[in-house]
């Protein structure tokens, strides 16, 4: 590995500042002006200067980076990286990428070991232990999207009842009476969240003697094709199929393509207004839970909070709800 | 920050070990014997140590850790991740992803500062400069799927003229002789092989009054519905459509369902067979490049490469091919 010659001492000379508003200025900490970071950043620019993150690390016990631990194959977080990366990015912040693994923790090292500042979590279970370690070692974090039970720490969610007990009112509304769910894992505050808004909307709301079948599954693109193997077996076959994720509802409709013209197709509703949903083969109706912007309010949190436990101030814990939207396309209507 | 107050010392007198033999046993150095590894990584699990990164980046100028350079938008790359990842853990590395951004070069920056000990490559074009930059620096590198002109380097490519051949006398064979591509960017080495694998071979192959229209986009679903807009103006509308990625197939596929009924589908046909090509509403025809294969050659090539320029040997560069192989589906029969 070759190592820069060029110090912050030489990039401190060359902008005329000291050698710690170098490192503030090039980390863009909020207290150092606009003026003196651009002069810093011209001045490192014109000599070359790379930031060493290892004598960052040494020297301030702050590495500026932080990890976002995501499932990759997951068809709705592709849209949050992003979103993550250039909040972080404007805050002064790297970002690494830790690729959930469900079998083996190992890999959660660099998360324990100094090598960053904070931790954006989105795929937290109800049992999840990551975030009790991490809590245990005062590194920061803060729940994306789902959170793990008895856990007091920062969190952005989406309104996921509320968008449920939305999508009950609309299928209610056009007259369905016998109304199936594709739910997925009770131990995933979203999932769970979606399915309690929507069975209690059913309940409340509904006629005596509605049918509401309940399929348990995983979130995912196969989930949908064999809950749809389960829901045409059943001897009274649901007018109308709520799945608890987008990933789930176009398996779903996938299944019923392959079946041909024999199939009578549902009223199918998603949930998470993912890219996929919007494609004309689908045109699924679906609920947006506008996870770009959950993520980006994510990224902020943490910084913040980094930001105000490196001054030595301690903020009090914040849970932010974020409303979800139906998106009305087509596939509600059943054909 | 809290920092672990267990040291590799401890872990060697517990072990019985020398301190030397702890850090390569916990990176699961290959010459370090089974039996010692278990009872290294035992011990450090009895006495709570965590590896410092950051020690390990001062002593030894090795991080443990690959960073991967890739597009997280591209509907093709995910698929590849987990074999890398699997590929760099079980040689004893951990994977660092780094986001591609068009616009900025900053977030390379941990490429350069001694945070890795190497770098794949997945999103070269021919003109990128971060393969010199590296190769400037001795910071040994890959080639994943595409590479960048006069660079001397490791790579893994899959056959894609090769690929693209086939691809033309299957549709030569059916008996089109109005075959459009919608190609990729000629920026791109791959885009560019496939590209002229096919014409090529239509020349080759191809009775003298064959139309070839070629329309030229990016490698995305928005490129597939654009492509289908200037197809359908065209006087002779060509039956048999090749696109040169699945992600403009499939954006093909959505145009000519959003016209409904009234669009007589001409044979379509990709290239990487993408999880979603597969999906019954497009069963799309396409060509295999078993691009996770090539995530884990990729790995292993650029792993070996490391270990033995740290034993003083600068091994051959080695460039390697992989043979495509065509998935027929039904996507090729026009509809």
């Amino acid at each position: 590995m070759t190592v820069s010659r060029i110090t912050s001492h030489d990039v401190a000379r060359e902008a005329q500042v000291s050698q710690a508003t170098v490192s503030r200025a090039l980390r863009g900490d909020p207290q150092i002006s606009a003026a003196t970071i651009e002069r810093v950043t011209a001045a490192s620019e014109r000599l070359g200067y790379v930031p060493s993150s290892v004598g960052r690390s040494l020297s301030r016990r702050a590495t500026g980076q932080i990890a976002v631990v995501t499932e990759l194959g997951n068809l709705t977080y592709p849209d949050t990286i992003p979103a993550m990366h250039d909040e972080l990015h404007n805050r002064g912040y790297g970002m690494l990428l830790i690729s959930e693994h469900p079998t083996r923790d190992s890999d959660h090292a660099i998360l324990f070991d100094g090598s960053v500042d904070g931790v954006i979590l989105t795929t937290s279970h109800q049992n999840s232990e990551l975030p009790a370690r991490l809590q245990k070692r005062n590194i920061p974090f803060v729940f994306l999207n789902r959170t793990t039970r008895g856990i007091e720490a920062d969190s952005v969610t989406a309104d996921n009842a509320g968008g449920a007990r939305s999508i009950a009112q609309l299928l209610l509304g056009d007259g369905h009476t016998n109304i199936a769910m594709l739910a997925g894992p009770s131990d995933l505050s979203s999932a769970a969240d979606r399915e309690r808004g929507f069975t209690t909307a059913l309940r409340k709301d509904g006629i005596e003697a509605l049918m509401r079948p309940v399929v348990r599954g995983d979130l995912t693109y196969e989930a949908g094709r064999l809950g749809w193997a389960q829901l045409v077996s059943m001897r009274n076959r649901p007018t109308a199929v709520f799945c608890s994720a987008d990933a789930v509802a176009i398996g779903l409709l996938n299944a019923i393509a392959e079946q041909g013209e024999r199939a009578h197709r549902p009223a199918v509703i998603g949930f998470d207004n993912s890219p996929i949903s919007g494609w004309p083969v689908f045109s699924l109706t679906t609920v947006d839970t506008h996870l770009a912007e959950m993520a980006r309010l994510a990224s902020a949190l943490l910084v913040e909070r980094i930001e105000q436990l490196s001054h030595g101030i301690i903020p009090p814990v914040r849970r932010l709800l974020v409303p979800t939207t139906v998106v009305l396309r087509t596939s509600h209507v059943p054909a």
